[in-house]
């Protein structure tokens, strides 16, 4: 059973990683982060629920750990990835529709009319969603998604945004898998919108990604199977709609969460419910010069009410300024 | 790092287990299927995609196998488990429900009026799973459904449900993952009636369990959060909902698709249309000593349209009688 043989050289192989890995983290696991109270809440986490034999040990199987995306794996000013995608999805479709030259929210977006994009609120930013984000196949979206990845850049920081990303944030994520942690996002944005890159950059496969869904319908076309994106929201998955997916998609509760606006203050409760040990933690944008500073008056990543709720269960708030050595991977990997 | 050198054991351990599994599977690694067809099919499949180098070969991450529950994995006459478990708690809970003993489709439970139940249709079925599924927290169904599977038996078979499960299948499931394969649930049922079992019968931990969904809602209640149950199916996954919602939580197309009635056709249809080599299996019952005999005239897995399909397709059909040696595990493992 060659197959087999080669199970065994993979796990021999995972084998000689981890003897490798063992190595590496005795010096610093997380060589990003400076050593401080968020550091050491996370190492001293990891050692409490890997230690073999001890009352606070979690079973692998119930290592469960949760990341948001926007602002805590990855930049969301000025403005969400999604939401650029979005605009310049509509100025690319914009000659098939000569309508929108002179419908909101279309026209806002097409003349840079934040004023009047502000005016069609919410409802406005889900019609601009539903005009570039269904009506496809979900493999042509895919494509659509990758290819726009693969060349548009942050206006500020003039690298790929899949190079947006946070260094210590990848650190966290791969200490936490060395540690048998099973690693899941869960963000407000669109699922089908990050599937196509986050296994390459996160090392986070699409099944387990859960994001805000659309409503889809399987059909024959031409004699060959397709699933079409529908034009309807089934699940928001921001606020309470992230523990009522975790709860679908998972059916476990995650004994460590990871946020960084309002929107994730219910991931972070239901993480803290659980009756094994757990850690909480919320990235706080306090970096003007190397990335953004913001929290309750921001209209992308809001944090208000999170900040508050932090300080009476106890937390970690990482302050990205004092904490953060460093902020995106320095080599360009693609 | 305890932790680190933890995992180094359990690798090395995997290791051994995997030398050993493959001397044993060199003997046969599926014991219970006569040889023929079926199994052959199986197992050179299996050969195909493993063989490393081979432009057949398909990378780990890629091996998916997604597998109907009822009528596939467990028996599911002379009705449906859940069904089963949905008349027993009609019947527990009707003693605070007065009446029902004259509002349809509960007084045809309580009365065994088959006559009146089968009138009342599938919105009679859907109102009785409404009134046993819904209106409690995840946390209270789960327990629900965890005890009445801990003592309830079938009525021809006097063995638990959870025992009347197919050896022959979870010899597949073993020998799937052995070869580097991920085994989904994509079933019909309620997901959160299997999630329960799964883990322990199948080896399915709950995040590799799909089924049909009701809709949810976070809150708090007296400080600490839950997630209740709404009156509202969210997701049918049944027919052309099985693609659908393997897209939506695997995101990936499935290599093998192992099925047994009408609603899973789409399925079956979704993974044969992967570039990749694919496998796709239908169970046919058609051994009435042993267990059942049944297609196109049943009312539970009903196999018409399937079996024309199959044939056309050609997907691998097991004839329960000739295919398999033996039915159910011969130990009663609970």
């Amino acid at each position: 059973m060659k197959s087999n043989l080669r199970l065994v050289k993979t796990n021999l192989l995972i084998v000689f990683i981890l003897i490798a890995a063992n190595a590496i983290a005795q010096n610093d696991p997380l060589p990003s982060w400076n050593d401080g109270a968020a550091k050491k809440a996370i190492t001293d986490f990891v050692a409490r629920v890997t230690k073999d034999g001890s009352p606070e040990f979690v079973p692998i199987n119930e290592r469960i750990a949760t990341f948001d995306n926007d602002g805590t794996l990855w930049n969301e000013q000025p403005m969400y990835v999604e939401l650029a995608f979005t605009f310049q999805q509509i100025a690319k479709m914009a000659p098939q529709h000569p309508e929108w030259q002179t419908t909101q929210p279309f026209a806002a977006v097409l003349h840079h009319d934040n004023k009047a994009l502000a005016a069609s609120g919410d409802a406005g930013i889900v019609k601009l969603f539903i005009a570039t984000h269904t009506g496809m196949t979900t493999d042509e979206f895919a494509r659509t998604v990758s290819d726009w990845l693969a060349t548009a850049e942050h206006p500020r920081f003039h690298r790929l945004y899949t190079q947006c990303i946070f260094q210590p944030m990848l650190e966290l994520l791969a200490y936490l898998r060395a540690n048998g942690f099973k690693t899941y996002i869960v963000s407000g944005g669109e699922q089908e919108f990050m599937r196509p890159f986050t296994e390459k950059v996160y090392g986070i496969p699409p099944e387990q990604v859960i994001g805000t869904q659309f409503k889809s319908q399987y059909k024959i076309n031409g004699g060959a199977p397709e699933i079409e994106r529908l034009p309807e929201v089934l699940s928001l998955d921001d606020g309470p709609g992230k523990p009522e997916n975790i709860e679908r998609f998972i059916g476990r509760k995650p004994i460590a969460a990871f946020g960084n606006s309002d929107g994730d203050i219910q991931m972070l409760e239901w993480t803290g419910s659980n009756t094994r040990p757990n850690l909480e933690l919320l990235v706080h944008h306090t970096d003007a010069d190397r990335e953004y500073a913001y929290d309750r008056q921001s209209t992308m990543g809001k944090l208000d009410k999170g900040l508050i709720e932090a300080a009476e269960k106890h937390w970690i708030v990482v302050n990205m300024k004092a904490d953060w050595k460093t902020i995106f991977p320095s080599a360009t990997v693609q």
